[in-house]
């Protein structure tokens, strides 16, 4: 890298170091990965089952599986049906990626359908009722829109210690 | 493709179709179209800019930048100086996904720094306060858990009509 592309280079290390939406893309900033965790809260577990849903090539989904156990999003474990099968379970990290999973369902049920063209809908168990828009709330109860929020910098913790 | 892949061929049409979390993420599924989307949020708007924060290569940044442009989520003009820059802006739609790129800053806040480590938070403009964790709220006001919500298949409206 030539020299004067240094001070972009050092300020990606600081930003990916403090950002917490480029440290969590690190992981699952890839298409199969979301969709791999997407068949995951919908139930499927098995090898077979992801691929026969997603048409992936097996040797994508291996390191797809491989990267999310890793990463502590998916744990694996023998099929509870004592078959020879690997069955692949969320973790509660797993889990805690359900707002993202919503947060790009109901993008796409706003955006990027017809009006009148249908596509699944994710109800609660209880009632079948369609989940409500979610949305950011401020500490006044209300939701927040774009403008009204702002990221703050890490503090600079060497400064700090003078 | 074999002929012995055409059910799961056909699933994945199907799922593409239905499936909103598929749709976005065939065009937001992609590491560097989401931090261009959280560099948008925080105001920055060059190519120079993205670029400098990013590290990413000149020839992958236009071609994500043409791709979200594409898909109605930025907008292009003249820089408001005067000057021959152009300036890439968060449209409607790209501002609608304000909850995915918050879901994944909450996400990785909470799993991906150890104790103490330091990163840049997401605050209220008006009073500095941290957001609170964005959650799926159910119609009675409830946070949603992953086991008390399930996705329905969009209806068959084929077999509807006849």
């Amino acid at each position: 890298m030539p020299a004067n592309k240094k001070p972009a280079a050092d300020q990606r290390a600081r930003y990916a170091e403090h950002c917490p939406v480029g440290r969590s893309l690190d992981i699952v900033g890839d298409r199969w990965a979301l969709l791999i965790v997407r068949d995951a809260f919908d139930g499927l577990r098995r090898f077979g089952e992801f691929r026969d849903n997603l048409g992936v090539a097996r040797n994508i989904l291996a390191d797809r599986l491989k990267k999310l156990t890793d990463a502590g999003i998916l744990d694996s474990a023998p099929a509870s049906d004592g078959s020879a099968y690997l069955e692949y379970v969320l973790t509660k990290k797993g889990e805690a990626l359900l707002p993202v999973v919503i947060g790009l369902r109901q993008w796409g049920e706003q955006h990027l359908f017809a009006p009148g063209e249908t596509h699944s809908r994710l109800v609660e168990k209880k009632n079948g009722k369609t989940v409500p828009r979610m949305l950011p709330v401020g500490a006044e109860g209300k939701p927040l829109s774009a403008q009204q929020v702002e990221v703050v910098k890490a503090p600079a913790r060497r400064a700090a210690k003078k």
